[in-house]
Parts: C-alpha cells; structure tokens; sequence
C-alpha cells in the first residue's frame, strides 16, 4: 500500500472559485483505494484462516485489491469475476497469484457462489463494503489527506456500496467535527441519495451509468447507518459531468482517472458543491483503472 | 513551488525489469520543474532589483516558470514570446501577471531582444538554463527524489540546455558518489551526447523533435562542464519512442506527460538502459504542459 500523493491545480481552483486538493487512489497500488480495505481485512486473518486463504467476488478494482493483498499477507486468493470482465483486470487479477473463477452475470448470483467457496474450502470471505475492518481500511485515505491538509472545509468521495464514504467520514467527522461531508452518486445511480431521503435502505434498477465502480442498486446494511450519522448530503452527477471531469483532471491536473474516480470531482467542476467560493475541498480520485480505448474516446469528446 | 510525488507502477516495473521512480514535475506548479530555478533565481535579487523586475525569454515552460517566480516574490515579469506560441502557454503566462513581449521566431533574435528590455529598464534577466542559481534551483528535483528514495542506482533526466541535469546532477553524485546518470536526448537533438563524445561543445542545426523542451542547438557554456564532470553517458531515443512512453505513463503509470516529459522514461522503457535487471532506477518527468489535442492523437495511436 501506498501513501499516495494530494495533486494541485490552478487552472482548476480558478475554474470552480476553490482550493482543491485531489487526493490521488488513482495512483495507489493496484490503481484504486481498494487495497486499503482488503489489506486491512486479511491482515487481520489468524494464522489458521491465512492457511486456508480468502475469497472475494468482484469485477473490478475489489478483485485487484483482494488479490494483491492475499499476495502481500503470503496467503492464496480465489476471485469470482463475470465471464465478460474486462480482459486488463483479470490479466491483473491473476498476476497478482489469484485463482479467477468465472459466473455468468446474467444467470449467476455471484455472493452465493462466493459464499459455496468459503464454504466449502474454509476460506475467509472479503466482502467489497459491507464489513467494518474493509471501511476502517478504506478510511485511511481520508486519515492521510488531513495529516496532509488538515485545514479541510469540506470532502467529497464517490459513493457505490458505501465502503469508501463509511470510513473517510467516520475518520474527518472524528479529527474535523464541523467538516463538511458529501458523497456523490451518478444520478442514474442514486440509491443512496433515495435511500438517505427515505430514511432506509431503498433498492434500484441496476443502473447504466459509465461508472462503473458506484452502479449498486442499495447501500450496504452496514454502511448506511455509517453514511447517515456522517453524511451533509449526496451530489448528483450526470455522465457527460463525468466525462468533462475525466477531460479536466487529465488535461490540467495531469492526472489519469477511471469514470468512477472523477465522480467526486464531477460534482465540483459542474458547480454543484453548495459552499461559498474560496473553499478548502478535499476530493478522492478513487482508481485511475481505465481501458486505454475508453480513456482515448473520452478525452477526444471535448 | 510543490514537493511533488514519486509515482509507482508495478506493469512499467514488470515491462521493464527494473523498479522505477517516477519524479513527477508533470504535478510541478505551473506543469513543469521550471519553477524550481525561476523561483531560486528572483528570491535571490536584491531590493532593488526586486523593484526593477525581471525578463525572461522563452516559449515554453520558463516562461510560466519566471512568470510564477516573479509573483511569488512579489515583482514583476516580461516574457519576450514568440508570435506563435501556444495559446495556452500564452495564457497561462500572462495569468501569472506577466507582460508579454512578442517576437518573430523567423526574424527576430529573442536573446537581444531580452538583454535590449534588461539595458532599457534596469530589469534583472533571468536565463533558461545557464546560470547556477538557475542549476541549483532545478537540482532540488533530485533533491527530494534522493530523500524520498536514498537508494537508488541510476537517475535520468531529459537534457536540453542541461539546467535540470546539471542541477541534478551534482545534487546525486554528491549524495550518492557511485549512482549511474545518464541524460537522455532525442535522437535528432543530440548536440549534448556528440559534445561529451568531441569533448567540446558542438552546435546541431535546429532539431525537429516533438520534444519541444529539449530543442537545444548546442549545450550550455556553464551547464556543460558539469555535465562533462558527473554524467556516465547520454541515451537517444526516437520521437516513436517518446510518444510510446507518454502512452505507458498515461495508460499504467496513470499520469500525464509533455513530450519532454516522457524523454527519460522512454529512454528505460525502450530498454536503453545499460545496466542489469533489478536496478532501483529514478525517472524525472520534467513537465506536463501538452495541448489537449496533441495528448489526444498521441494515445489514440497506439
């Protein structure tokens, strides 16, 4: 695991009024914050449940995370990915030493099949977020952005099952109580922004959005109590405002994110951040793991 | 100025056989390490001089980088700029409060024109390259990476003019007596390797390379002897070259890179290193400061 840096740019304080301060998961191990979470998780594994390994189901950046942190606590891994998972992160996956097995997404439910492993085999699940050691490893990327800014008025990261939020707003409302805290949601993917209007966990459609980290349909049981007690709020975001936010954190803050890592900063960029001008805003840029055709298409769009 | 980040990728690791360091002066304040030497340069005038200003010629980063300087240090700037400089470097320039000079890049002499302003108004000329205030100010670049990464067994920087390298330089043998430093040039702009090779200063004709940043004619009359004194050699590469490793960085290491930016790293990437596998090698990527539809065509053409 990586500290990973907090990146700068004029061009974009100047373009929305702030300070902002891009807290870089892109440019983590395996390329997104999820290592934290998963390291966290397995490291805490007794010597009997390491020798028996761990599983995980996932087909995106979880499935690295697992993976590379089953190789670092010196266990084995085995990862569930859908038959139609995007070649570059099952060659990832599987250069980390994990055993990939295939499902069906159409037919398949994948937690049952991940559940018959553990099961069967003895080995320790790591779910994706709905587990309080995967939050409080996912926390941590909040924990270094006030060691490194400590001045923040606000902080944003994208919200799917909750994983990430749960533990970034449980360590900045303990160090910076009166801290702003907003999640954002792509806006066809608003289960949590629903579920916090409602007062309980609400279900959606699966959800079309490009980003394809936060297209949950319902927040995790164990995550939405954590988001509501922290939570100022959720941003809605389109995917055209993701797309522009890919362009923006590429052309001038230099830096390579997948959809769902310029969510965060989507809803800053599109002027959705309901604070006065000169705000001090921290921002995740939660995984940088894009297919090189996507990223190309994406930036020639301006 | 920043502490900017050292970037890891493990698949330009694994591509490569080597453990990279990738010094990220693409994340620099103003794009590029320029700020560095701009910046020790102006805070070390006089009062009076302060007073006076300063006046730069240059129609790329130095600009931005003194522009920058001089509002940091509270003075004032003229920046003598070609006609057809970039639109955005234009900008950004004069969004540093800079006055910008024209000149015509086919006709006029923008050195004369730079010491006819220093005569005329008493401003203080701040050169690119050749000046120790200017080489010691960018040899903080290597400065950190050593502190960050004290072990390392090679450092390689593009060289134009030789400011950075020579900077860096002496910065890594004296921290560091045993480390292998190679500058790296592209290929048709290789007026520093054929000078270390006569062991004199040779003058090219003007260079076609993409790398704008190292489209030097001849080396530096002070930088030079000290790249004659610390360099273990300088490696070519071809413009193909730098445009495959801007798309490696873009696409694995998730960073974004000028053409120059890439000229180091191309130079490992293409496997030009003379050295073993498993070497602890430090990259600088000098800047950042690619128009947006160049960046574009060049990762569209993998």
């Amino acid at each position: 695991m990586l500290r990973t840096p907090v990146v700068r740019s004029q061009a974009l304080d100047d373009a929305t009024g702030h300070t902002l301060f891009l807290k870089c998961e892109n440019l983590q191990r395996a390329g997104a914050f999820k290592i934290r979470g998963a390291l966290n998780k397995v490291a805490s594994l007794s010597g009997a449940e390491l020798a028996r390994g761990v599983v995980a189901f996932s087909s995106g950046n979880h499935a690295q995370g697992v993976a590379l942190a089953a190789k670092l606590c010196g266990t084995t891994a085995v990862i569930c990915m859908p038959t139609d998972a995007p070649r570059l992160k099952l060659e990832a996956t599987r250069g980390y030493g994990a055993e990939v097995v295939f499902y069906d997404r159409m037919k398949d439910d994948r937690e049952a099949l991940g559940r018959r492993i553990a099961s069967e085999t003895g080995r320790v699940l790591v779910p994706p977020y709905d587990d309080y050691l995967i939050m409080a490893g996912q926390g941590t990327t909040a924990l270094e952005l006030l060691e490194d800014v400590p001045a923040l008025d606000a902080l944003l990261t994208p919200v799917g099952g909750g994983g990430l939020m749960a533990g970034c707003s449980t360590v900045a409302r303990a160090l910076r109580p009166a801290i702003r805290i907003y999640g954002v949601e792509p806006d066809t993917a608003q289960d949590t922004y629903l579920s916090l209007a409602k007062g309980e966990r609400v279900t959606i459609p699966p959800p079309p959005t490009i980003a394809d980290g936060v297209r949950l349909t319902t927040p995790g049981a164990l995550t939405f109590p954590v988001l509501q007690a922290n939570l100022d709020g959720i941003l809605l975001v389109s995917d055209d405002e993701i797309r522009a936010a890919m362009r923006a954190l590429a052309f001038s803050a230099r830096v390579v994110v997948e959809p769902t890592g310029a969510v965060a900063a989507a809803a800053v960029l599109s002027g959705k951040l309901p604070l006065a001008r000169g705000a001090r805003v921290g921002i995740v840029l939660s995984g940088g793991n894009v297919d090189p055709g996507m990223l190309v298409s994406t930036l020639a769009a301006a």
